[in-house]
């Protein structure tokens, strides 16, 4: 699946693992750039001058235009983002400062929001927000599972993962580069394993099963950031009805029914892999879904034709806007979904809708959903010419919006790091 | 408490009973407005005409200027809010729509949310999200406490109560106007009260005790909808120290001492009624808190200076933005509680910060909040003279957001009726 070539041509290299805290008397070369405030991420342009020593992946002292010091951050000429901050102090990222800020972030996993109570499976580490901007850990089980997103950090990630897992008693660690590394860091490296991993682990939440496929080539993970959204859906499908829509490895679906009691499940998804491991994962759990290999619009379609509707609709679509230029498709069929699953729904039913496009804000998604619901009624008979193949509005209730699980944070200072939206509705 | 002069102008025959349903025969006036969409709010510029029999209170049949039917709603010529929309069909309002109106809003608390399982307090009519723009009403145990907004949901609301009564087996009623209706609707009426009315009643959350005053000129009531984020923050406090700031009739006090086992709480408000009832919701859970009666910006200076932490800091000061015209000094405001609260916050420790400003959208909440984390650190030397009294800037995760519980919900076609924020924080 990994292609070994490397086009823009880093050295295997420079993609070795290094020491996260740089040996006594090393040299720490330094760049100057235009003030950034607290954000981590510092674009290229906003670089004057960078340490000629400087090598992708080093470490920088960083200072403002007025040679007052920033902090320290991540070097990758490659890269638009050519610093990331990792300290807004004058001191060096020692041993102690790593050693906090991993602690830290265990322990808003472990002793804040008590997640060893409910699940062996929650994200540690999740990029900025924890302060390690390019890298992202997730616990399943005795496994963790690390992503990449820069140099600096892929690097680095070995030894974090190694101090994370004696911090959580964690047995196997596997370190991927991120499916966008080699467009934006100019980058790509085969998944790094160590201890003796095992092709699939089972992890549990809230008492239900679920398979993590670490097979090579595949990354059929498991979202954790949807648990608690998982946990409040199925509180509302005792003796329901629910249609899963792009229901991926059945996690909505087997929480319907495992926790939630559905009378009737359906799931529905196009690629053929996690619908094989939603089904492995009802059976796990001794449920019965159904799940179906078909195309989001065009399963809709059918069931509006024949007339079926569900008590509860979940629509949780892949990420549809990668980048800005997807920005105006990928709402249109945000649109066009929202208004299709609305039109599945009985009466006094719940619908959840969620969206993992991190550039589709909170705001635009609520205006398509009101927009959607403007349309979601049945086909009228338009007085007027200009109103034909006019549909009738259906009243809905927004009670409630969330996002992605605790262990998925935000910064203050890196909004943008904030992706799942999900809106909790009711439909007359 | 209330005047008994109407300066307005509506007689006390204005503001009677009216039944819900027209008498079979009787002459519905009608109204022509410019096209409104599915808003349920038609302001008096946007209407063209109005039967000049129509009077006070009185239902429309209401078209838009191509005479084409839109619906039915309330009117009142003295509101700016002239017509609010109840029905956009072309049916009249009859007894089946107002019992499957008031059924189905009572199925979203009973059926959807099973609020009957952990509380008798909660919303039962939510205003347009629930059908009925210009009425709230609440269940406190047996008692329903409605407040009208509008002179017709005034007029209305006896009826209503007692087919809510009925679907919901309470057994007093008691109906206020709201503090703006004589400003922004013209009328103001004495609480009508039905049944043996008890000057107080004792509701029961998660468990927890909490005495509901409705002694008369008071409306010391009770917020149900922190229900939810009462209970999020009480997860948060075993063994710790906490602060409550505005903390009203102490309900995330007593529940972070009562649900959550707080080693220590304190709670502050200005207002000495409240405290009091504060106090006995203590007692009535034979748990310990502290409640002083000081101002908050005062009594967090005091802390400051004296260098005391808490570990956990919940801020939900009250309706800092009544008007447009007090954006600019309520946000200011909002700005200058949230930095002095994060700096009352222990390292590793959890702010809850709130605001129940509908004008004040989440993401200015947000953007006041990330500005309070630059300045939430200690007070720094500047290396400049530009920079005197800079504070530095504290680390902060944002790990879940909230707003009002699920029987408070938003209509797709009346997004204003949003109004609660909570952001969920950890500070390093």
């Amino acid at each position: 699946m990994v292609p070994s070539r490397r086009p823009q041509g880093f050295s295997n290299s420079a993609t070795s693992p290094r020491p996260l805290v740089p040996a006594p008397g090393e040299e720490i070369p330094t760049a100057r750039v235009k003030s950034v405030g607290r954000h981590p991420t510092i674009y290229r342009k906003r670089v004057e001058d960078v340490d000629r020593h400087a090598k992708p992946g080093d470490l920088l002292a960083v200072y403002d235009l007025d040679n007052q010091m920033i902090g320290y951050g991540l070097f990758n000429p490659r890269s638009e983002i050519a610093i990331r901050m990792i300290r807004f102090e004058y001191e060096l990222p020692d041993d102690q400062f790593w050693d906090e800020l991993l602690k830290s972030a265990v322990q808003l996993r472990r002793d804040v929001l008590k997640l060893d109570e409910v699940t062996n499976s929650y994200r540690v580490i999740h990029a900025e927000a924890d302060g390690l901007p390019g890298l992202v850990v997730d616990r399943h089980g005795s496994v963790l599972s690390a992503e990449a997103f820069s140099l600096a950090m892929y690097q680095r990630a070995p030894e974090i993962l190694e101090r994370l897992s004696k911090l959580l008693g964690t047995e196997q660690t596997i370190l991927r580069t991120s499916p966008a590394s080699l467009a934006q860091e100019g980058f790509e490296a085969e998944p790094v394993i160590t201890g003796t991993m095992p092709s699939r682990v089972v992890i549990e939440e809230f008492g239900t099963r679920f398979k993590v496929d670490f097979a090579e080539g595949h990354k059929t993970g498991f979202f954790c950031d949807q648990r608690e959204n998982r946990k409040q859906l199925a509180s509302f499908c005792k003796d329901k009805t629910v249609l899963d829509l792009c229901c991926y490895t059945g996690g909505f679906a087997v929480q319907a029914k495992k926790l939630g009691g559905a009378s009737e499940v359906i799931g529905v998804d196009l690629d053929e892999e996690p619908l094989k491991l939603a089904k492995e994962n009802a059976n796990l759990n001794q449920v019965r879904c159904r799940f179906v290999q078909a195309d989001a619009f065009a399963y809709m379609r059918d069931m509006q034709s024949s007339g079926r509707k569900f008590d509860v609709v979940v629509l949780d679509p892949p990420k549809l806007i990668r980048s800005r230029a997807e920005i105006e498709e990928g709402t249109r069929k945000h649109f066009a979904l929202n208004r299709l699953a609305m039109q599945l729904v009985a009466p006094g039913g719940v619908m959840l809708s969620c969206t993992c496009a991190g550039l589709l804000p909170l705001s635009e998604f609520l205006q398509l959903i009101y927009a959607a619901a403007r349309q979601a009624g049945p086909e009228v008979l338009a007085a007027t010419e200009e109103h034909k193949a006019r549909y009738a509005a259906r009243q809905v209730q927004i009670f409630s919006k969330s996002g992605a699980a605790a262990d998925h944070p935000v910064a203050t200072n890196c909004p943008e790091g904030e992706y799942l939206q999900a809106v909790w509705m009711r439909l007359m």
